[in-house]
């Protein structure tokens, strides 16, 4: 047996996610089922971590193992041949027996998607629609934002997560035209919370938050003290590093 | 009773086309819903024309009759409120009570896009993927399906249309990096039509049609002497004249 990595490029909007489930269409399952079809052999895919149903990925990052006659070359070929369209193998090579596409990663970083004012229907599924923000409001909350921190409040509540200490290494905010790019690079992520970090910027450009209730927020840990949640379609894991 | 002229703008990916059909996912059918809900009477849409699953609109046109209570300013943003993400009403107004989105119709452009060379999962539902293509040799091609002719061998074998004869008053092709944008204007389409043009405009591109084979395709109506059937979802409805 050999250990493959696989880059991975997927569109969410008919997932239920990453993560394999009976009875509905996950970019797991459909992997899973690529490799059994393609190699008669059974797979079991660990990736860099789940992403939630609607949420994409530029490059998600997973590992399985797969029998030697294999020719690692013929991987991305064969698999992109039988996959649906909306997933797309970017690469696949050998990594060491021992490499762990989840305890590995070093860091991950996301984008998150906003089109300002009017909502267009071609990117309903891509992005989430804000009327308007303050830029520069959003850059100041993204420096209260950035560090090591618990980040209990900014976490869905429905997490089994027991440890909320987490750092963010970098918050980036471009503007092009009536389209946001926030990019959020750390160690690790809890459930929601890039959605719910980008939404606390949303919600501070807005006046809805101020200094105060994010100090708090992260003294008290505190959930109503921090902003909505993002809807998944603007969401994409960009980068998992290791 | 009035009537009121709608503008719509839709994704065609999660859709079985515009027309209403028992137990599917329809544009037609989430339309009329809405004005049942919104308005509590009932409605009976009438389009420029179908689009088949997969297909989109960057402007359908359709007209329904409403009672004279329902404000016509409000008629846009009600539907709005209620539809899903992927419907967008662009424009409510009212028209003459002898008004007929689909006999009143004088011409329609729609556009064909196809991205060249490597496929790309975010554009999977938006545009159709073409290793590569001869521009030059498709501009040839398009002069030759340009104007008036029998296009019973550009017409899908499934269509009910007795009569063949279209104008197709012009084909413009522009590229930009690795997309193309195909524009068709034309008094009317048959079944599958834009998509044959355009694949038929490719394979001539690449050779696998001459200008004889086009000749004799209009003279003998043979479907077997035209290009293959481009996929639905680099189809875009972009405009209907009245």
């Amino acid at each position: 047996m050999k250990r493959i990595l696989l880059k991975i490029a997927y569109d969410g909007t008919n997932f239920h996610g990453w993560q394999k489930q009976e009875g509905v269409r996950s970019v797991q399952g459909e992997i899973e089922q690529a490799v059994v079809r393609a190699f008669k052999m059974p797979c079991n895919l660990f990736a860099s971590g789940r992403t939630d149903a609607g949420v994409h990925a530029y490059e998600q990052v997973a590992h399985f193992d797969i029998d030697d006659v294999v020719p690692t070359t013929k991987i991305k070929v064969v698999l992109n041949r039988i996959l649906p369209p909306d997933i797309q193998i970017l690469s696949a090579k050998r990594v060491a027996d021992d490499f762990h596409a989840r305890f590995n990663a070093k860091k991950k970083t996301y984008v998150y998607k906003i089109l300002l004012g009017k909502r267009n229907v071609f990117q309903a599924n891509r992005m989430a629609f804000v009327e308007k923000v303050d830029i520069e409001k959003m850059k100041e909350c993204s420096l209260l934002l950035q560090g090591k921190h618990n980040f209990r409040a900014f976490c869905s509540s429905s997490t089994s997560s027991k440890d909320f200490v987490r750092t963010v290494h970098e918050i980036k905010i471009k503007k092009s035209h009536n389209r946001l790019d926030i990019e959020v690079t750390g160690n690790g992520f809890l459930m929601n919370m890039v959605r719910i970090l980008v939404g606390t910027m949303v919600d501070y450009s807005l006046g809805k938050i101020d200094k105060e209730d994010i100090i708090k927020a992260f003294e008290n840990k505190d959930r109503s003290l921090t902003g909505r949640t993002m809807p998944p379609q603007g969401l994409y894991l960009k980068k998992v590093f290791y």
